[in-house]
């Protein structure tokens, strides 16, 4: 099937004279998550994680993904010819130097602007420029093979209001325009999904798990015209976008608004948030202002609103998963539970709970080796009977209107062997010696990233990918800037941490083809004590569910690192206790005993 | 003395029409430390620490130093009418804001261009500019002033010979070519002494504590020229000077040589070290490559000669150091001891070593609060007298024909207070940490230096120094690129962490007006294990001192570091214990003795 797909994309590629056509993941808003409709990369390779390049030669093909994919992009790409190249690791050319490799003189790299970022493209066209090679980024040529391609949706949207927010429309634009003054921008656009949705406080439902919808923002001092298909404008939402003086184009008229920029205008955008076409159709006259949307870093930064709120969905996140690990624990050995099951009673505790409004994210439930797969998403094939033995890993997350959750926790179903407690005990601590970090304002997540990798790299092991990311406010579960990383890219500025940003925090260990343990918590950065030293902060962990103690070997643990995990496992029983039945209160307060 | 001198320095502004006047702490060639002509921002300001910058106006008058050396700038600038600007602190402008706040339209900047690093002056110029102001770069005006100022030293030069070095001057030469094509420089201008010194297999005598020779470098695919005085070329160094066809030509006829540099040439120099007018003596029509001198990476990076002869300084080093200690703690209640008698001492004892060339830089020997002056300078006046309570820190270090030491120790000299072991404690446990920390290769400084401040942090204390600084090889002992940083300034990259590279490890916790307590050893790193995950790194401690356990509480450490301590103990021992007499053997049993 995916051979027949290249075949056709090929004799396309032909047509237009296109040599080396690249396909990226990306939808036009440089969205990590798309919609069916954008999975172009998945349609013509088969390779379905979130993150990946295919590139198309005449000949060749090959895929780049990173190491949270590795082993499934292995599984998925067998017998279709494409090569599988795995970014990061040694000796391994990134997309630019292979496609600059393929090209030649006379030859025609294709990409469809749309959905290739601007800053990416750049780095393509250069490496087409220097091989003398042309450059065609106007056609969509996966789009023009695929059939019963899904449509674009148009998920109706819904105000998010201010007891959840926190933060009128009116205040993000001032301090979003005030931001404009100092840079000293005419006009701002804005095509990060999340970015809108966080600026106009609205939610819609375009991309699975994540609520937000197709359009962009385009922010003057006086103006701000948000362009999104009429369908999805009701009357309560015309008269609150009018009532915060927002005008409102169609979704496509971005473009040509564009390009009738006046000259000398000042155009701020930040070239790793928009696409291609969408930064070339600024007129030759505009200065670009290439700096991150103002408005990341202020939705990084949670308000008491939103904090207080996320306290609260994750007291329910964390309710319907720890009797997910009482139903799996307990029921294991006498009844057919699968890794499909697991997730279907993890969501069904869920609904229980008030204001539940979806996954965040697909979630991971692996069972056994399964569980090497950073990324494993069962399906029906796949899906593994769970056994009174080894490990049960459940990374999962909701939606509600108190914010968004993002848990994982290994759940140990009988007999381990040393190896994997020591491993589990391991990971324990390195999740816990991160989240007890104390450390001066103007750390970032690099400066304390070795705090969690420590206690596995003194074993000779790691995990290939970050510690942790930041996670949106009913938004993507992946937000930036803030996140945990050790290797920092040659491109990038660390974002210092600070109060009020949320971070996850889930150290793993991975054996192919024998298991995986992982163990997720997410971090709320407060401020702690200020001295002659500075402004001390800390980290108040927010998830609140029992690791599992079956896993643990308390004499691998230091005392500090036993008492982190018993004052962390009181506040679990505590918190959770008044919500559980008493079989489930019972078995928590065994759960949560100290070691 | 100080107001005086700055009444005259004022005048000479005033007759050569500058506003204001900035003095850096450097040389012709960027040096930290330099020698006594050099001093003139000591001379106008009496603030004698190694860093700071002072800046003097027809009205006003600072000086900026960083936190290691507040409170010694405060005690010297007492009296003096100079304020003192803490640079870091927050809400302290930086020099060129400052300078920037007092030019005037019409005001004129003055600075002597020969010691002012060219990155700094480029900063210096665009403040004048924006403020219209004029620029004088050419008039050492404190020079001017400066009655029995200090001559030019030329000290006599000698050759490393190759079991020292361990790599030809010739092979050195080939690298820096091959750099040099790799970078399409034609011309490559080296003015940092340490550098020259290391290429050329020269060492000098001209700054105290650094064994180089005042001198500039020029290097071409097919020539190298030394720029020195020609008193100090003596028949033997122009003999190996021909050998190795490296021409010589006078110190000051560098200036001219670049001047005539011919259209198109492409020049590399790096601008953080080199001065001002060096940069400024290069034709328009030059191009410049403002990176790096290759050198710099390639002398952090020890050879295998160079990594055999330091474990055998850092032996002789450690014998003298453990013998001083030995003697403070056995006769600080029978005879009088001062601070000046214990650098003295130890002085002593290295004399006793072969190959032993002198201090590798001025000894802090601080007793009791004068400790918490992180660079303390015992002389006549502050000379205090050692009482058998609280601590002694001594940091010293010596150069030997097999590289140099750095080295701190602080001594229990009786009864301690709890909370003093208890950060006694802390510091030891925060030094072992990053000492034993194993990490993947590609980590820098910055990802590791949290290891070493995390148990100070949890106490919500900080020391306001770097964790450590690489050390050169009978060159200076603060070297680059490597380092020990938590804050990475914004215009810098760090440097991975090579195997070989020496950097040292010394946390440190201050009480102003009580104590001070550092403890600081020299790592070695080397490769570690090479599996599925990456290149594993370690470190090798090459300082074998105890670490006094009278200042110890094992209460307070994990039983991992409990045997981080016992191990080094037993390592200190068994290398030392053959070299020391019956009793000092004895002692030393007893004070490595597990914990």
């Amino acid at each position: 099937m995916i051979q027949e797909r290249l075949r056709l994309l090929r004799q396309k590629m032909k047509e237009s004279g296109v040599t080396v056509y690249v396909i990226p993941s990306s939808d036009c808003h440089e969205s990590e998550y798309v919609c069916g409709h954008y999975r172009a990369r998945a349609y013509i390779t088969g390779f379905t994680g979130s993150a990946g390049t295919a590139v198309v030669t005449l000949e060749d093909a090959g895929l780049w993904t990173d190491g949270r994919y590795f082993i499934q992009a292995e599984l998925e790409l067998r017998d279709t010819g494409i090569r599988l190249f795995r970014t990061g690791e040694p000796g391994v050319p990134n997309v630019e130097t292979y496609v600059k490799e393929h090209l030649e003189k006379g030859g025609r790299l294709g990409f469809d602007g749309k959905v290739m970022g601007a800053f990416r493209a750049e780095a393509l066209i250069k490496a087409a420029e220097e091989k003398k090679a042309g450059v065609l980024a106007t056609e969509d040529l996966v789009g023009a093979i695929w059939e019963d391609r899904p449509e674009i949706p148009d998920a109706p949207v819904f105000i998010l209001e201010s007891n959840y927010c926190g933060e009128s429309v009116k205040r993000k634009l001032m301090r979003v325009r005030e931001k404009l003054e100092e840079l000293e921008a005419d006009i701002h656009v804005v095509a990060s999904l999340c970015d809108i949705a966080w600026i106009l406080n609205i939610r819609g439902g375009d991309i699975p798990g994540v609520p937000v919808t197709l359009s962009y923002l385009c922010i003057t001092k006086n103006t701000c015209t948000w362009y999104v298909r009429s369908s999805v404008i009701t009357e309560e939402i015309r008269s609150y976008l009018s009532e915060n003086k927002i005008q409102v184009k169609e979704y496509e008229a971005v473009y040509e608004d564009l390009t009738k920029l006046g000259p000398g205008l000042n155009v701020l955008m930040d070239k790793r948030k928009v696409n291609h076409r969408l930064l070339t159709s600024i007129p030759q006259g505009a200065r670009l202002i290439d700096k991150s949307n103002p408005s990341e870093l202020m939705k990084a930064v949670k308000n008491e609103t939103e904090l207080k709120n996320l306290r609260i969905a994750h007291l329910k996140e964390s309710i319907a998963f720890t009797r997910l690990m009482y139903w799996v624990k307990t029921n294991v050995r006498k009844q057919e539970i699968t890794e499909l099951s697991v997730s279907e009673y993890l969501n069904e505790r869920r609904k229980e709970q008030a204001h539940y409004l979806g996954e965040s994210f697909s979630p991971i439930c692996a069972y056994g080796p399964n569980a090497a797969i950073v990324h494993y998403s069962a399906d029906k094939r796949s899906n593994a009977v769970i056994e009174a033995k080894g490990f049960l890993l459940v990374d999962a997350g909701g939606h509600y209107l108190e914010g968004t959750t993002d848990t994982t926790r290994t759940f140990a179903l009988g007999e381990l062997t040393e190896e994997q407690k020591r491993m589990f005990t391991a990971v324990c601590r390195a999740n816990l010696n991160l989240a007890n970090a104390r450390f001066l304002y103007g750390c970032t997540g690099y400066t304390l990233d070795v705090l969690c990798r420590e206690p596995l790299w003194q074993f000779g092991m790691d995990y290939k990918h970050g510690t942790g990311h930041g996670v949106g406010y009913l938004l993507n579960v992946h937000e930036g800037p803030n996140a945990f990383r050790w290797k920092m890219p040659e491109d990038e500025r660390a974002a210092v941490l600070e109060a009020g940003m949320v971070t996850t925090d889930e150290p793993g260990i991975y054996v192919e083809g024998e298991y995986g343990i992982r163990t997720e918590n997410e971090l709320v950065c407060v401020k702690g004590t200020e001295n002659e030293y500075g402004q001390f902060m800390e980290f108040e962990i927010v998830t609140l569910v029992p690791i599992d103690l079956d896993g643990i070997v308390p004499e691998e643990m230091t005392l500090t690192e036993r008492n982190y995990l018993n004052d962390y496992h009181q506040r679990v029983y505590h918190t959770l206790a008044p919500y559980l039945s008493g079989e489930e209160r019972e078995w928590l307060k065994v759960s949560t005993r100290a070691v």
